[in-house]
């Protein structure tokens, strides 16, 4: 056991930082004065300059595709461990990761053709990818089913001769709103009367496949987050070759699956750096601002929130961590307990965090002059995505009922009496 | 960074856990039956057979004294980091760990005289400890000051010749109820008018010197501890020779200070062996109880507070095993933010966890038909212990908040404007 | 709408304060050092001297059966709206609603007597019940079985001629430890194959029949509540005349059900004065104590969690208020959402609360030098007695969601778009 | 002590129920879409068609300026307490007041000037406001310090001759971004020699004098509330006649206080319809949707939450009506307590109850398609506006303390050994 971080680790972080200092930082207001003026001048879904001149730096500084596993494709890629850490630092500003092209969903889409695509399919779509030329995005959730449940899912993918015809409604489909987003990953069901993790299979379908209709962007909290965006999106009778299925007819379930390990930890990490970010700009607010008397840092109120803001990110950062060594060391199905635990700790502690700190900043932290406000909204919508809390609490109290099991009718072992 | 446990503190555990399934488990009732019909034969305050013959075993079975750390004295010592695993187990029975010679006070008070002790001291006093021949206690909390304020202490030791004569009340004095309590290491003060930190002084007074008086042994909840207990002890012109005092006088507060670190790690880790065994009862009686046609476990209710539970102490154990690294590595100055962090974080989760197991079991919860209810009382002493978890939140956001007061004027620094 | 006690009420307070001005606060260490003699002395289980003494001088201050609703046999008697306010009173310390004639179960067993009984049952045990020349105990919960849900009861009523026969083994039948405990009402099942809530029935059995056999006090964490205690009762081929019945066989459950009401108001009013009293001990010793340079009550931190006792507090006692308004004016029936809220609500504020006392008092806030260690103990049986909290959640959600059940398929009736 | 509206509130709700059944939740998606539209075609700062269609139909239906006091200029006003519960009702759609002519700021800056207001200053402001022809703004807070602690305000407000010369930035100046908003109630120091509270002065400025600058809105969250809006606004070397002053110099605070009691009560009232309104739509989709072969609402998860957000409801809505009826009865000094309590109370509770609502909805409760979101929002900002919580509680705590200080130093009066 040990909880240094590897002197390589430690090397990409500094590296990382630098980045940050010199790149990052310096835009985030540009960033989104971009955006507005975009919004102001009637189409706020372009790509922003700022991301696209960053790009070229992120890459030129060895900070590029930084998620990709070790494989054929990347021989220097790294572990879950080793990338965990800068995925923190990337969650320390909205925007950050995609200058990497880090950024959620296009990483999860990538690590999915690479892990179960063809050759044709890595070379049509993975590569640009990889390259940052295009965009992705994930249709899996549906407006009308309760989607964590996924033989709710209504969207059908019936085979017709040489293609698959494709029919239904997805929303949240994050991406979808930016013009270069080609390519959607699409979850449906091809099969509704086979075993329940049967029926379900996915399908790759090209954005500007005729059919598909992007209807509106949805709102998080009064944003948009243009030009990413969460998108409702209509297919109706959308026709793709059968050879953009994606391991098979019956497999949507398994890569379902699949995939949700290395993304659990990306938006875990990405959670803790956007808490720290928030537990900083807390302290240096209640450093410099005075009431009655004294500043809101004298207050021992607020020493407390500060307090627990530092323990709560602490045990928050070492769950993630043991959980992409567990990945690493012995898969996700082995870590499936721990890959639950921080889906449920990580996006509620760090909106316990943002919110102490919004709260410390007054006024000022519901609006748009600090990043808390919308780094709240964001992390409220990771208590859903990807199920709500619920469903995992529930997956990871039946993995922790199921060690009694075997107890001879659940005897409590050692009564006691009274007693000291 | 690795998060296994090692393949010595592996099989460290395998083999406490077959002593604890041989011999503590099955001697649980009985512990408390013993100690319950000695207070009706009018005195609880004599050791149990059961610890006693159990001690031997502990001692055959190369389990004694496991929390000496590496020195001349402990050649094969353990490390806190490997020490903390086995501290955990020992705390799922309140009463295991003296079985073992590493129960509280004593391990800090053996710590203290290895560390700042004479070798007449350590002669006299280390060796029948290390020994288990007699007990000891620490004379530090008063009843008439909040005592986590060191410069409170009202207790004076004062030079006159070549003896101390003490003279003070102090109370929460754990241990000194045992008949064989034969030691005390006394917190007072030598010079109440010297620097805040170098007022105070640690005497050794034996328990048999005239002038001191147990008073009264004091309720927990309702629970007397015996034959432990927690005693009120009056020192009225207690005379001890000028050599009992430790390191010298006004090093009251250094010493005090670097004892803290490993006993915060016991105490944090058997709290999470406390919160193990609650989740591990709370689970076997959701599995057997039936109410309104579902299990308990079957109700979403408690499947919530499972998954709770266990992220809670996967996390807090997370924390202390990383604080023990720490301690280890660089020292617990440094480890200073973790060590007390861990001492606000597993005592309050612990309660948590064994609060809502109680609830599973109804009114056999608050009953001394399960530990749980004297394991409750007993963590929720440990939110006060050593100062309450208002002092050690308070110290800690100063650590947090010294890290960004050479930032200019607390000033945000990147402010941001309306947008996505 | 008004909420100013009336008058009447106004006066009777004052004279209740008065009262234990005069005569229970300057005895409640006596109680408890009395009881304590007496277990020193081999035997806690005898009543107080302090009590005895005390009852008379109830009585002759017009302080006497305050409970008892208005009837033939109380003319004078207070609604629930006008005894609620006394009984928050009485809650202030543990001991003194007997001094009134006014404690559980005895107060729930005379008003189902009075409610239920036959004029031989009112005569025989009402009577000298009303007079408290001796006491009664309730026996409904069984240590096998989930006994919130009245189905799981196992408990033998067989009716055998003349006699109906009784087995069974109950557990927390409060007051049976009492020497003068003279009646039980015990709730038992005549038949098993009834419809659900038509197979309970209550029999009246005098402590003293033969089969009766109480077999040992339980503790409420450490507390064993002598003299009054909490039994495990077992009952072996116990015989009563069939006289003896209440209401007739099969009426058990809706007598269980028409006895809540009112006990809850009790509870739950005896549990906001144990939060005041609780408040009062938090601020003055916030007051006394200092640390750091600053008295507790200068915290910040200590000010937040006095207000946010205050606000919980004052809700708690409003709502509490308005069931026994409601189940004065409209009954139990239609207050039946009230009178679950109250029985989840105040229990937990006044544990909170309590709780919160107990941190600002330090090692003495566990130990028995101040009340708060066992008003703890005694609310948190209050989130199990008459069932967990849990049922009555459940139980509220229902009548909740059943106001929306008529709603065309839970539609959310107006979806809103994008915007301000 | 009643808890039962009078039959003329009784009345009314159903009144203002049936408009809302007719004319507000019928165009509840209309407004939201007028007003993007509005956005969309460059200008969401003009007011809606639909608010303005409903105002008369609201007035015919003599369900205007009900929040208006009963006074000479409304002999028929409605009290505190009659006034609250439909202040509730109208809480339910965030824009609805307005139609009633009962939306803050106006309200506050009416009452304000018909209590503080010289009869010229009523006739040429008051007037138009009752009738709905202009709109208000309240200037208080400011970026640069924190508010609450008003010794802070830096705004000057100095007399140059005949005029009033004022300089400073105001922000969080609700109201201002529509285009109708004539008349602004400024907060700023006439003298920062003065004492404390005899520092501030307020000044009517109409909005449209030469120097005044709305610079720009602030966003909630990523909601800007068009077309009301929450403006930032520079006042630079503003003039206004010295008769604009309200009260007179010097008299700032005491206004300022005098106004806060009904405001408060309006704004928790709107908190709890909130909360009704989510639990409500809760209740609702929680019947209608399924996960795991069962709908939410048979979950004891979401029923426990169901349970506690009526807990919660009930409770808040009761503390506020009792310092309605106690602001009626004994006045908003005596009532402070109270104020500070609802205060605190109702937008906490109403945050939770939604945050619930959201959970159950899943990715649609983030977005636009149910009022939740920006409920939420605003929600999140009534615990800053008017004071943080922590600044209130502080207060509360003062006057809880205050109760004790007269006691000999803070002694606990009955301290209890050891015992049952």
């Amino acid at each position: 056991m040990n909880f240094d971080y590897s002197p390589k680790v430690q090397e990409m972080q500094a590296r990382l930082l630098a980045f940050f200092d010199a790149h990052i930082y310096p835009n985030e207001a540009r960033f989104h004065e971009e955006v507005e003026a975009n919004r102001r001048n009637g189409n706020a879904w372009v790509p922003t300059t700022v991301i696209e001149e960053l790009k070229p730096l992120a890459r030129k500084a060895g900070l590029w595709n930084l998620f990709l596993p070790k494989s054929s494709r990347a021989p220097e890629g790294l572990s879950n461990l080793e990338y965990a850490p800068l995925c923190e630092i990337m969650g320390r500003v909205t925007w950050a990761a995609e200058v990497f092209n880090c950024s959620a969903p296009d990483t999860g889409n990538m690590e999915t053709i690479e892990r179960y695509g063809s050759e044709a399919q890595k070379t049509e779509w993975l590569e640009p990818l990889l390259r940052g030329d295009f965009r992705s995005a994930f249709l899996m959730t549906e407006p009308a089913v309760a989607s964590s449940d996924a033989t709710n899912i209504e969207c059908r993918i019936e085979r017709v001769g040489d293609e698959y015809v494709i029919n239904g409604t997805k929303w949240w489909s994050s991406g979808a709103g930016d013009p270069r987003c080609a390519i959607y990953v699409v979850m449906g069901k091809t099969n509704p009367e086979a075993g329940r993790h049967e029926q379900q299979s996915m399908v790759l379908v090209p954005a500007n496949t005729p059919g598909v209709r992007v209807i509106r962007p949805l709102t998080v909290y009064g944003y948009d987050d243009a030009p990413h965006g969460h998108m409702e999106v209509e297919l109706k009778n959308v026709r793709v070759p059968v050879g953009n299925i994606l391991l098979g007819e019956g497999r949507g379930f398994e890569i379902a699956q699949g995939r949700l390990g290395p993304g659990r930890i990306h938006h875990c990490m990405r959670s803790i750096g956007a808490a720290e970010r928030a537990l900083e700009l807390m302290c240096e607010r209640a450093i410099a601002r005075t009431a009655f008397g004294k500043t809101l840092a004298q207050q021992t109120v607020t020493q407390e929130r500060i307090a627990e803001a530092r323990c709560m990110i602490e045990q928050a950062r070492l769950l993630t961590l043991k959980a992409a060594y567990m990945m690493d060391t012995v898969g996700n199905k082995v870590a499936k307990a721990e890959i639950a635990m921080i889906k449920i700790v990580a996006p509620n502690m760090a909106l316990q965090v943002i919110d102490w700190a919004v709260q410390v900043f007054g006024g000022m932290g519901v609006s748009g002059d600090t990043p808390l406000a919308i780094m709240w909204a964001h992390q409220r919508t990771l208590r859903l995505a990807d199920g709500p809390d619920e469903v995992h609490r529930n997956s990871l109290a039946k993995l922790e009922l199921a060690k009694h099991m075997r107890l001879p009718g659940g005897e409590v072992r050692m009564p006691i009496t009274r007693g000291s």
